[in-house]
């Protein structure tokens, strides 16, 4: 019998020790989870479970982050799945990360060791079976969420009956890469990230956390609704065209950009922050298994791929890529978007067409599959 | 008669004293300038002068950036033009610039006032009037030097007989200003940057303006050429996806922005940068003249429009809003790469054809305005 968290309450879950693919153990990781809806269904064979993956700086409460897309009747419908999302391995909002207590009592910091989204899927198997569970409806994530549902796909496609895979790529392109490792040394480069341990030392690198979210909010929002929204607009207040250049005289963006940062500052550890975007600079599903393409075309699990138009980050010939090489396609969808890559995220009314088509798919798959004795369960 | 410097040689000219479009007086300035071909034609109107406008971190060596463009025979013919371009106000390749000696003995430092596109603009008519030159066959430039080009249309419509605007838009849009912001910010926060006023006490922000250089970089060029060169390659002699991160494990591209960065180091000065960053976010040809499509609109100098198509820095819709708002259209050129907003320096072949179309245009409009009267000269 599987007994699941009470509805909506991040709960911890000890799932032992994990060595992850480079080989380092971390012991008794605990992996924080919300749940939604009720458990219907087959522990290890057909059922409702639906395990969302959520992005880089994102947690669990997808109520929250997806507040539109989840609830009774809506898309990811309450009533009739249930939705499990866990924080991710290196995360910082209940799961074990570089900013949690080294089993010496002290923090883990620059001790905690690298993780590929590979271990982040692995960490998360493990997960489920420390609950019990070992099989899925379907995996659906975005960014790096949807990395992890694509690794989903190719390591434990047995588990799964389907995957949703969004505004992602097989791997990292050296682009991603480049600007992803300038947000790293950005909080690198700030004196007080003291190496990695800056934590319990009272002072920590938040200038260079800030830093790296402003860099990183700008792969994450379009330039024509920015553009939109703030133009060359001075701050209220300011006068970013005096006769000095001043960083305290601002454009509106500029503003904009400083409140994202000082946001994330308040919300996320600058050392999950370092290990997650590291995670993405690994991406590679074709690490091992003879290239994407080969790694692709090798899983069966019935996998819907959605972009978005104006994402430079995740570029929709990205997806085009995926949707042409994966195994078993179920659809493609498009977000067409001033907004960019968030747009998985912004674009409510879009993202509950695209859920609700998949989840027909998935589950007229899942009914065929039974008609002719099942592919996947 | 018209003087100018020896073929080739980087030449300084003493200007005067200027006064910032914010009102601040630089005393003395100097405009270091190059020339290649022989001056034919009349200084006060028809002429064979070919302006060339740098971009941010370019020089006045139009011999050296745009080797295949400039020489005898080549579309910027020095067997029939005559060629110029000039340091920018504010750098540090011969002009005043922050780095320059202040009239009390010192550096000007963080005293160099803020400079805009405008200021560049009129700091270089007051260098031709230095010379003795108040007519020019053509401005040409691209990225910044896209944004004088188009400035001079607007400023001194009567000095030109016709711009090629490249790679650039009519302002800075939020997005620009925010990548260029994040740039500023990594230079002003590396503790060696001192206010601005690092020159002569040992230390400057190297670290900081290689930061800068990288982030830079990544909107210069193109994600897919960059993927192709490098994907998820490590650095030889690295290992990236070792047990933990490290700065030091490094993939290709990685080391190829970092040295970048230090290529930038070798030949540019932080504040400089700071400095022509900051000019580039004040770009905005709307500011006082009623608006950008207004502003357009007035000019009657024959400008030729030309963009890349893969370019995230400035991309193709903003030189298609110039193209259909300037007021007198020569004619629209995409140059068609995978290398991003760099195309305009590295793709020559194209860019041969488009300089080469753009000069026979710009001749038989300056020979038809001859022919009815002459609306330029």
């Amino acid at each position: 019998m599987v007994q699941l968290s009470p509805e909506g309450t991040l709960t911890p879950v000890h799932i032992g020790d994990y060595t992850t693919e480079a080989g380092v153990t971390i012991p008794d990781v605990t992996i924080a989870y919300q749940r939604w809806g009720e458990f219907r269904g087959d522990a290890d064979g057909n059922n409702n479970l639906l395990l969302i993956e959520h992005a880089l700086t994102g947690d669990t409460d997808v109520a929250d982050w997806w507040c539109d897309l989840l609830g009774p009747g809506k898309a990811l419908d309450t009533d009739r799945w249930c939705v499990i999302c866990t924080n991710v391995i290196g995360g910082c909002k209940g799961s074990t990360g570089p900013s949690s207590e080294h089993p010496d009592g002290d923090v883990w910091g620059s001790r905690f060791p690298a993780i590929s989204i590979r271990d982040q899927v692995a960490v998360e198997r493990q997960f489920l079976d420390a609950l019990g569970i070992s099989h899925l409806h379907a995996v659906l994530g975005g960014s790096m969420g949807g990395a992890r549902a694509l690794e989903w796909t190719l390591m434990y496609p047995s588990v799964l009956s389907s995957a949703c895979v969004i505004a992602v790529s097989a791997r990292a392109s050296a682009w991603q890469i480049g600007i992803q490792a300038a947000q790293i040394s950005a909080i690198e480069r700030d004196p007080d990230w003291q190496g990695g341990n800056f934590h319990g030392t009272g002072r920590s690198p938040d200038a260079g956390l800030a830093a790296a979210r402003r860099i990183a909010h700008l792969t994450y929002r379009g330039e024509q609704e920015m553009d939109e929204r703030f133009g060359t607009t001075p701050q209220t207040g300011e006068n970013p065209l005096g006769p000095y250049h001043s960083p305290g005289q601002r454009f509106a963006v500029e503003s904009y950009l400083d409140y994202q940062g000082i946001k994330l500052v308040e919300r996320f550890d600058a050392g999950s922050y370092v290990i997650l975007t590291d995670s993405l600079n690994r991406h590679d599903i074709g690490r091992g298994r003879g290239g994407l393409n080969k790694a692709l075309a090798s899983t069966q699990v019935p996998t819907m791929i959605v972009g978005v138009d104006t994402d430079i980050l995740y570029p929709y010939h990205q997806q085009e890529h995926l949707s042409r090489n994966v195994g078993n396609l179920l659809g493609m969808a498009k977000i067409v978007s001033p907004v960019g890559h968030d747009a998985f995220l912004a674009e409510s009314r879009q993202m509950d067409r695209v859920l609700r088509r998949f989840l027909n798919l998935s589950t007229a798959e899942v009914a065929a599959g039974e008609g002719r004795g099942g592919y996947s369960i």
